[in-house]
């Protein structure tokens, strides 16, 4: 099992130097919040998720969660937490204030997430669930919606769920079958959902689920899809939770990882028909999940962060204490030492650096598509969230993999040990390139939706940016070769985009079959850019005497490796990209 | 729960056309051995694989392994099909004649033990760790100790174990504090041991242990350690087992995989002290151990193969059942028939016949090596069986990492769930880059003893080798391209080597800061050589009219996908090693 510390210098430096943490606040109305807020807003965070929710991890990965008769018991220790975290106010940072909110800016909610995500992944995910059912009710529901249920969401009194899964639909939703019958004021639901994270437990006294059904009439396919609130306990006349509802959790899933996040198979109208009512207009369900993506994509991206970091912290500990090099003189030295040790260690921090700096600065888009001031601007961002979306989900999740192998890796044999801890993150991670869209979907929806179809624009756009890193590197005679490195990559990027724009039409397999490796080559890119970014600022700093020089000397050391050992993948997947389809598709399905 | 189905083409399609399997037995000696044997006794371990050990696999996973009063208990059934295995003279392939063995070629058990792998890979260290208990008596024991303990060893009466580890010495083999007092015709043993596989269980009435210890006046450090015999049962004068020894296992570990295979911690001289019989001569020990450490390692690549196919043959069985796109018309198809899941499918399988390929051409040299009929000849072998094991076992377990990761990503979310068997494999194969020497200490191994000590030697010959096939393919208008890709890895593969050859001397981090890259190089380039070499050999039955069209088309479009989507990745990793040691070194330890 190991310690957690939240790594408050690198969150400050990418939401200073890299977002621009107080600008974006001013240019978009979050008056009263300003980067000291933010750092104190951390500093309590940190606090919480090392003394309160690191030290559940290990604890919820043995025992896990259990179905009674009461319903899902949820591992002991898991509800003290969350009404320690309900009543800190940390599920409302987010919210509008309208709800009782605190209306702070997505990207400082994303690096207090972050926070969560390292200490308790399984126990974080709770409250990202319950955020994700607050937009869907706050962006579609009617006022009596909202006021109905927002409030006690949002102070974490009751928690929210996503219902979309189904055993024949899971990335085709099209192939959803619950019902819902009109009934008065209300509907009747009847159908099976599965992989429900958190679909129930005993933390709190209600839980609110949002659930995809179809209605009598409604068109085949995706089109005839409607988005119902179904609460656990229906609420009585002053908006207590009364009566149960006909919705249960029939079992929970044996899971690889995340055995403290219930995974539920969630039954709704065993008998008479869950009672839910409609969010907006009928029909019009699955464009208000789409409303939610960017944001549960992004939250998902986040969690490759959060758990590269657990694992990197946990590797560091043990190479640093592990005593098995012998000197001449027979004393002995830390694993640490070795070169090999080095690099994976190096590997695993300068990765996770980049993979942080994209999160955020993609998280910071949500801000900036929000409240742009003007149309030109809002468009802008708009397009640029829509984009880095794909690339925060499907590019970091996968880049965790390799962190968190790596770190089971440096503990040797006790990497496969499951006391050791390591092995936990490693298992837990495995989940991120799966739930909230697979990396193919990621990786289609950039190829597709986010390239395709706007011809390249906004591609072209983010490389016209990280040309300006480029050259500003190039000019700087200590970069010269970080900027020659990231301009390989971008060529790489260049090519990737006119040969995507060139062959997708012609062969309609071309677009899927390259689609991962697009995507990866677009994350090395970013993540280049980003750490080239970076060492600029950190060398500005170090210059001018600020900061801690320790720190950003540290920095200089992690974009270097990052352009050295991380970049020139870039190229490789460019290689295969220029390959198209053709090896790809050859087999017939008996030759395989 | 996947079942499991031997890949008899593909194993027989490297035995003939890449091996040369009859040659081999013909010119070294294995006069009653021919192919047509090879393939019969392939098909008979392939239907006890299919039928009896594969079931037995997610039992064991399920189950695991317990300590009771009487010692470790194995899975229910595994006893069952211990003796099965056993009675059908499974355990005694390889070994000579001379102690009962069957005496057969190495690559040809190379071949069966895959299928064991595949089959039940935490039932097959059994008889892997007794294989290499076996050979370390039979190189280095006395004659009294091979009489009394090698044929039921080698029948399998008997199982056998390594110890090695200990807590403070891992890798570091050192700093061994077991000790080995001289009693009259033994040794009283005392100490204890971790990381025993198979270190206790109830399958056989003995188990024999093979025991690194210091006796009382060893020189310190690794020229100090002794190699002792020491049995669970003391034989009594009939050599049948009888009063028990002072050993036991006081743990077993709680692991990430191989559920069913015990790791014990084994307790030696608790009460007396464990009576032990030398091996050989006193302080030898760990040369001992290093004689068989090719067969070893290979064995745990060999493991990365099996494990990689069986991952592949449960994630091609989701593909092709599950229903998860929509047709115009309402239909549905499998999933199998979206560009990225065939990209996924195809990397599975091209990189698990590259990787077989490797790991029976790196077999087939214990055989040339060991039997070479001149001087010059056995040279030549033994140096290209030193440089290819670290490959075998560093770069096919590192794959089999991804090949199982993808297997997973295929099943989507039911890839997450245990009770669908793909998790287990992934899990399991977690091992394979840590036991038996990390990765990093094959890179280690790599870079250092096969080539830094002999000048590049070894490396150039098999580049000179490899430039053969490039010839050959670029001769042959259909394999232009895969030519000259080969010839740009090759040329990745020389430039390696001379900047390994220039930079060790100057800076001391070099060799240890580059070396996995180094060997994942060269691990991709034997890869393209040997698909190279399978794709024009396919092309010559397909001209000739031989063989199985449809296996042999399919074989070409899987030597093109390794040439267009993994050779490329030899690029990428040169380009880091060039880069040396500067940025992996350059942190202070306070500032990771």
């Amino acid at each position: 099992m190991s310690d957690y510390k939240h790594p408050h210098q690198d969150a400050e430096f990418v939401l200073n130097e890299l977002v621009g943490f107080d600008d974006l606040c001013a240019a978009n109305g979050f008056d009263d919040i300003n980067f000291e807020l933010a750092s104190a807003i951390l500093t309590e965070a940190g606090k919480l998720g090392s003394e309160v929710l690191a030290p559940l991890n290990v604890i919820g990965d043995n025992q896990g969660v259990k179905l009674t008769e009461r319903g899902v018991e949820e591992t002991a220790g898991f509800k003290e937490a969350y009404q320690q975290f309900a009543e800190g106010g940390w599920s409302s940072l987010i919210a509008d204030e309208e709800y009782e909110g605190q209306g702070l800016p997505n990207v400082l909610c994303t690096a207090v997430n972050e926070i969560w995500q390292s200490a308790n992944m399984a126990f974080a995910l709770c409250p990202l669930l319950t955020q994700g059912a607050v937009e869907a009710i706050a962006h579609h529901g009617s006022e009596e919606l909202k006021q109905t249920y927002l409030p006690k969401m949002v102070s974490g009194e009751w928690t929210g769920t996503m219902n979309l899964t189904e055993p024949d639909a899971g990335t085709d939703l099209a192939a959803i079958k619950t019902r819902a019958i009109p009934n008065g004021d209300h509907y009747l639901i009847t159908g099976q959902k599965i992989f429900i994270t958190w679909g129930d437990h005993q933390m709190t006294d209600n839980t609110i689920h949002l659930v995809l059904a179809r209605l009598p009439d409604a068109p085949a396919g995706v089109k005839g899809i409607s988005l119902f609130v179904v609460p656990k306990f229906l609420l009585d006349a002053e908006g207590n939770p009364g009566v149960r509802n006909d919705v249960k959790c029939v079992s929970v899933e044996h899971k690889l990882g995340i055995h403290a996040s219930p995974t539920c198979v969630m039954s709704y109208g065993d008998k008479e028909g869950a009672i839910g009512y409609l969010v907006g207009e009928a029909n019009k369900g699955l464009a208000y999940m789409f409303t939610m993506m960017n944001c549960a994509r992004q939250g998902v991206g986040l969690q490759g962060v959060a758990i590269a970091e657990r694992s990197y912290q946990q590797a560091l500990d043990y190479a640093k204490e592990r005593l098995q090099g012998t000197n001449k003189d027979g004393s002995r030295f830390a694993i640490i030492k070795f070169p090999d040790v080095r690099r994976m260690l190096m590997q695993m921090k300068s990765a996770t650096e980049a993979m942080r700096a994209l999160a955020f600065v993609g998280a910071a888009e949500v801000d900036r598509a929000g409240r742009a001031q003007d149309e030109a601007d809002q468009r802008r961002h708009q397009a640029r969230l829509e984009l880095l979306t794909p690339i925060v989900k499907g590019w970091i999740t996968e880049l965790s993999q390799e962190i968190t192998y790596l770190g089971t890796q440096v503990n040797g044999g006790m990497g496969f040990i499951e006391e050791t801890g390591s092995a936990q993150h490693y298992r837990d991670a495995r989940i991120l390139t799966i739930y909230e869209g697979t990396t193919g979907i990621q990786a289609l929806d950039l190829v597709g939706r986010k390239t395709l179809l706007n011809k390249g624009e906004a591609l072209a756009e983010l490389l016209a940016e990280i040309e300006e890193t480029v050259v500003a590197l190039s000019k700087h005679e200590g970069f010269a070769e970080q900027g020659a490195a990231l301009r390989e990559a971008l060529e790489a990027g260049n090519n990737a985009r006119n040969w995507l724009l060139e062959n997708a039409a012609q062969d309609p397999a071309a677009a899927g079959a390259v689609s991962v490796h697009f995507m990866m080559l677009f994350g090395y890119l970013c993540g280049g850019w980003l750490m080239g970014q970076s060492a600029l600022r950190a060398q500005t700093l170090l210059d001018a005497g600020e900061g801690d020089p320790e720190y950003l000397k540290a920095k200089l050391v992690t974009a270097q490796f990052f352009s050295e050992h991380l970049l020139p993948r870039t190229k490789a997947s460019l290689e295969t990209i220029l390959k198209g389809s053709a090896s790809i598709m050859a087999l017939s399905e008996d030759q395989f």
